[in-house]
């Protein structure tokens, strides 16, 4: 395997915040919309699903089809998909080959806790442009959150010693603390509340009434809440089942 | 037909700027990828176009099937898209039913003139990632340059006689003097030009050295050279077809 480097890890981490929060404020333009996500709400023929799952697995189709998925950093959502009509492609083995994929409980999490805050209650028609915003911002989070193996494998080349005593030991509390860093974690979360106020302010011709699209706070909270711990999350998963991926 | 009220459209019309600048910061931070745009420089099973038709034609045909180009605002690249699979729906008319489509002007000016401005030179294989970021790119847009026609109809409700006269002259310089209101677009330069600075600036945690995603000015010039004429192009489009539209 090639060697990870934390801090280039760590830049295209940083990066995709602005894909999440870009994605997010173009989402918390329409209300919450709830038929989106419940079955059966926008009758679809022959799909029993969500209005949001039919979307979001007809996107993955075509996405599989110029092999999206096959790139280590891509997980979809749904499964079954079509096979690539583009030649296959031979990526650098960064990580370790392995199954995990949590983004069942990613578009839970979306749907029932992060739609409720940044999108304002009711229902404003807009179905196809909500969804739309739904599947970027969960293609979006997903990769983010799946980063997280890059992230395990680099701390583990690190110190493979120490990592290689906690997994023996099932230790899921003493891998947390020695993944966590939490001057880095403040550090993002000061940063995405800065980019959140940046990007999401209403910048019309009058800057004397400030006003935002989604409150700079907000996302932060996301990050706190949900999306650090769920890339923790993958990282424990990935270290501890880390000795029965094959290379 | 309804009433179109010229402040809102303009409201849609400075919301819509958001999306189209979150799209090319977007698609900026890949490379200009050429191969993307040329027919046959990768290779798909059963497809002779480009990398780009590709994909935004199988994204068209899901968005047809949620009806996205039932709605009078929104236009497609691609003929002989599939039928929704949604129960049509009922939209207010607003302006005369009409077939007016720029998008293949879109799209050319899109990849020879755009692209080369927003992105660097080279290859950096993303093409998977820049196609994608391409389809919201031209949907974007296309919907803000087709927006012309809500416009058009607007500005002739206000003024039906002075339009309906140089209609019937085929006074193309007189209907554009009409229609031009150059405060508006200065405005309007200005405005992209701060919202760009704002979402398009870097902002890491050190604040003194500025830089920037994609130049402020960039956006403003793509605005004054291609958006807003081809927005008017629709405009002059709709209007001198107008009487030929049935209600």
């Amino acid at each position: 395997m090639e060697l990870l480097n934390l801090d280039s890890l760590r830049e295209q981490l940083i990066r995709q915040e602005e894909t999440i929060i870009f994605a997010m404020i173009e989402r918390a333009q329409f209300k919450q919309n709830q038929a989106v996500y419940q079955n059966g709400s926008i009758q679809i023929t022959d799909h029993s699903g969500s209005f949001l799952d039919y979307l979001l697995q007809k996107t993955e189709a075509i996405h599989a089809t110029v092999r999206r998925y096959t790139s280590p950093d891509e997980h979809p959502f749904f499964e079954n998909l079509p096979d690539p009509v583009l030649p296959s492609i031979e990526y650098p083995q960064l990580i370790k080959p392995n199954n995990i994929n949590i983004n069942h409980l990613i578009s839970d999490i979306y749907i029932n806790e992060i739609i409720p805050i940044i999108c304002s209650e009711g229902d404003d028609g807009n179905y196809g442009s909500s969804a739309t915003g739904d599947v970027s911002c969960l293609q979006a989070i997903s990769k983010r959150i799946h980063y997280g193996k890059f992230i395990a494998e680099c701390k583990f080349q690190e110190k493979p010693d120490l990592y290689q005593r906690l997994i023996q030991e099932r230790n899921d509390d003493g891998i947390m603390d020695a993944l966590t860093n939490k001057n880095v974690e403040l550090n993002l979360l000061n940063r995405v509340k800065i980019k959140t106020a940046t990007y999401g302010r209403d910048t019309g011709m009058n800057n004397e009434s400030m006003s935002y699209k989604i409150k700079p706070e907000t996302i932060a909270t996301i990050y706190e809440t949900w999306l650090i711990p769920l890339t923790k999350e993958v990282e424990i998963r990935y270290l501890l089942n880390r000795s029965e991926f094959s290379d």
